[in-house]
């Protein structure tokens, strides 16, 4: 529709992105056409940079630019306790909430089989090895896992996995818990939300 | 908030594309890092593509990678019928509608005093030059200037504008029509809208 290849180029390579748009997409192209060329330099770096410095971390399998990530590095933290992420953007929101002073471990996704994603796609061959380390002495003994995965079917299928895995390795394993939201109104709250919230209330 | 700065760099130039918000900017970023190395390639040459073939057409400022833009090239176009509008995406709306078939004028922006826009910013002076030229007998004559310009103070201000500089040199000035949308429910029309449909009425 625009008749310039390289214009259309782009506009297709920006298309992809989550939450991108042939719409969207045609107007981020318009706007990089128009800014400064050093903009276009700056964002071209910055995706060279990181495809060439960003890695995921060997032990833990966030990302990171040095060998092992911050959180595996850090000596002043837990190494008895894991909480198990779907993706590394997931960590920031958990640490931000300063609750949590142990390791984590990114299973990169949750296990879909209409998305043909299965355990085997995922970390979790190493998030048992880690554990069975600690069993076997080879490693830091892992006393509890924490499963910080999303509240929706992918993120229940992969807890019930885990769980089934995990369940002779005398270790204990918890869910963060689910319920009404802080500061929300109760008026507000969907059906399967209140349903968990009372499910799961806590003794006072 | 990261601590890679490779990752933040990203995050941070993804920012400044518009709608783009730091969160947003955020997802975007992990999406890139997880997604295959063919696809910040691909991403990386469509936007060196851009930069070195893109430019603007030297006769109307639309973009081509051509020496002149395919409107302007077109013999098959009327030569003194000129569109006035802002941004190039403007002409991809109004080629879609069918209804004209004239030369196009890009103006980039419009005379927005508050962000500091005059008139010596915009591609104003050439398009006086060309009309100019078609009274002095040097270039095609120009029967008609229509003004596609968004319907904003900025558009406003800037139809005033050429209105008064074009307005000695005997050529048709016009506005694209502002009223109902087509396929609109009357109810959900805003006041100004039905202001302005009423005061341009069209006689049957």
């Amino acid at each position: 529709m625009l008749k310039i290849a390289a214009l259309e180029k782009l506009v297709h390579e920006l298309s992809h992105l989550p939450g991108i748009g042939p719409k969207t997409a045609q107007r981020l192209a318009y706007y990089i056409l128009k800014s400064p060329a050093e903009y276009s330099q700056h964002l071209t770096e910055a995706l060279q940079r990181v495809q060439s410095e960003v890695h995921t971390c060997p032990e833990c399998f966030n990302y990171t630019d040095a060998v092992i990530c911050k959180y595996c590095e850090d000596p002043h933290r837990q190494s008895d306790v894991i909480c198990v992420v779907e993706e590394p953007m997931d960590i920031s929101r958990i640490e931000a909430s300063g609750a949590f002073r142990g390791r984590f471990h990114v299973l990169h996704g949750a296990i879909s089989p209409l998305e043909g994603v299965g355990p085997q796609q995922l970390k979790i061959k190493e998030l048992l090895a880690k554990v069975n380390k600690g069993v076997a002495g080879d490693g830091p003994a892992i006393r509890e896992v924490i499963m910080a995965l999303d509240a929706d079917l992918e993120g229940d299928t992969t807890v019930l996995y885990l769980t089934k895995q995990l369940q002779d390795k005398s270790v204990r394993i918890s869910r963060i818990a689910h319920g009404i939201p802080i500061g929300s109104d109760i008026d507000y709250v969907d059906d399967r939300t209140m349903g968990r919230a009372l499910e799961n209330r806590v003794e006072l």
